[in-house]
């Protein structure tokens, strides 16, 4: 601890992403990352955008995406917030909405940055755990609160909570802001965007760096009454005029724009998940029912950090995150059909050996 | 103001940044942007990256980027910090290194997002007054403070503090950190970089906007001591994993490895801003000494406000601020030698008209 920082600094725990490794070989499904190029579209707005104007400054307020992004949902701009990737837009999210008297609330296994926001801006928060099989309980939610922040389907578990659930919860809880973070709805969930002109206490933060392949641009954003969007602006304008560059703006506009190749790859991700999921249950792995670009499974006779070591090993890497209720779950990517089936074949091998070995370490224990 | 949101924000004051307009055929001296292309490098990196691997995440760390930066100031990695325009930067360096007991200190003449970034994180500030002449005095600052930031060359005034006033004022200053903005300094001014190996509370940011054509993508950076630089990277870690995107990583480190093309176009600009402050002093403006690509200019016998108006009519727009001090000046970016020369045209023919129009009124009046 310097005497120069600020007295918040010490206290700070950074989020910790997941490796982005230097080797191009690895069969990487660890950060969620969609398995197929971005749109042609894009990369063909991209080379366009490598000019001269770039000497220029963007739009700060980014009206050509907020506009392609009101009009995919059937939205108004000022309905519409824009970001450097979901986790800025949640930054502001944190700081403009969910500070008050009450702490905020969200489940206990989520996104990990959360808690991490609430130290930057000192906002209290209460984990509310998931129940046994890892789902949200609505009901746990309706006490007074300041705010209440879930990922839907959640992450890493992958499983949704039914639009339905989150009528009630909204009908439930009207003094506070909701937030709903759809970063991985499209594979398999129902957008609560259609909610939002029902309640004005409403944020849905998206992003596109998980169905429209654009995790390296880092393009977020949040639609909701414009009162909250307003809050929202503040925070921006008051942070970074620009956040969003000429490049990124363009190329997002174009991803939005092309629903073709959004659904097709989308429904490829989906199919090739099913697959998986029944692939790891022949092995005899438990799967989370999982809505996400991902699956969260468990092996109950080996230890998962050493499962995670030995994919490594074999040139295959997923998450592994060293936390209560977890630690003996591994977060699996949905890759390329041929990416999940080197998986499960490495998957295979790596189990068997293990429970050979702790067969051979027992019965030499025994003699 | 929404019962929903937190309470600080209804008293942010957004910084109001000068105008993208959206008609292409102006002559844009209002943002300081620079009037040459990116370098031709850079665009061919960037047509590279629009390319499959869109779909991963950056590096977090931009380890290239902070490679080549710090090979280019001969420092370590772990003394550079990176960030999305240095507009970021600076707010993480408000968040992380100034708010302690004292207020912080900076001129009453100045890039105007510091007070926002004061209101955006509850930091006390107090405004140190110019001189007559818009000169920085440093020992104005020599009192207890919680941190001392300013533009070098300063902003709007482009007026330059020699680098020996800035050692003068470290060495009045140990106790908190100073924070020198540099957007501007390769337009004729000696960077202070040199001296982060001498003052562990010197702080240096500087961007790839200006002279390094690359406004539209959103970089920039800071270098000092290592334990300054861990305060803004746990912050930033803290608030989004990856503020860079691919391509902006790899532009940048095209655009900082292109000394050649870089010094051409400095020099280009240095010399054409030579030759508008003589044309506009021929024309009986007074020009603050420029050591930026900007000058900030007055004439006596006409009100800034309406010059302005009258230039945008002709499809000149140039920035007026109204704000005690200078609201009788315009700041004008130095663009190619043909936009300056139809500035001055423009000038000149405004400034008679103006003049005689006046002349006429009082002649009707004082029959």
């Amino acid at each position: 601890m310097s005497r120069f920082w600020s007295s918040i600094v010490k206290d700070l725990k950074p989020y910790i992403p997941g490796e982005q490794p230097k080797i191009t070989d690895l069969i990487k499904l660890n950060t969620n990352e969609n398995p197929y190029s971005p749109s042609p579209n894009v990369l063909a707005v991209l080379r366009i955008e490598a000019a001269d104007t770039l000497r220029l400054y963007p739009d700060p307020n980014a009206e050509e995406l907020k506009t392609a992004i009101a009009e995919h949902f059937q939205l108004e701009t000022h309905q519409v917030f824009v970001g450097n990737g979901s986790d800025e837009v949640l930054a502001h999210v944190f700081q403009g909405l969910l500070k008050h008297r009450y702490p905020i609330l969200f489940p206990d296994i989520t996104y990990s940055f959360y808690p991490v926001y609430c130290r930057l801006y000192g906002i209290d928060y209460e984990e509310v755990p998931l129940t046994g099989s890892f789902e949200i309980e609505t009901e746990c939610y309706a006490c007074p609160n300041g705010g209440i922040v879930f990922p839907n389907p959640n992450a890493p578990t992958g499983r949704l909570l039914p639009l339905k659930h989150i009528g009630d919860l909204l009908n439930n809880n009207k003094e506070s802001v909701v937030v709903i973070d759809e970063a991985y709805i499209d594979f398999g969930g129902e957008t609560a965007v259609q909610l939002i002109n029902k309640f004005p206490n409403l944020l849905v933060i998206q992003t596109f760096s998980k169905s429209r392949s654009l995790a390296g641009l880092r393009v977020g954003f949040a639609v909701g009454h414009p009162d909250l969007i307003e809050a929202l602006e503040r925070v921006k304008n008051s942070f970074n005029s620009y956040p969003l560059d000429r490049v990124a703006i363009k190329a997002a506009v174009a991803a939005i724009k092309d629903q073709v190749y959004f659904e097709e790859t989308r429904k490829k991700i989906i199919r090739t998940r099913e697959t998986l999921v029944d692939n790891l249950q022949e092995l005899g792995f438990e799967v989370i029912p999982s809505k996400a670009n991902f699956v969260l499974t468990h092996y109950k006779f080996c230890d998962a950090k050493e499962i995670s070591q030995r994919l490594r090993e074999e040139g295959i890497i997923v998450r592994h995150f060293s936390q209560a209720r977890i630690e003996q779950f591994l977060r699996i990517t949905v890759g390329t059909d041929n990416e999940c089936a080197s998986l499960v074949k490495s998957l295979a091998g790596i189990v068997q050996s293990l429970v050979e070995s702790d067969a051979l370490e027992e019965n030499s224990l025994s003699r």
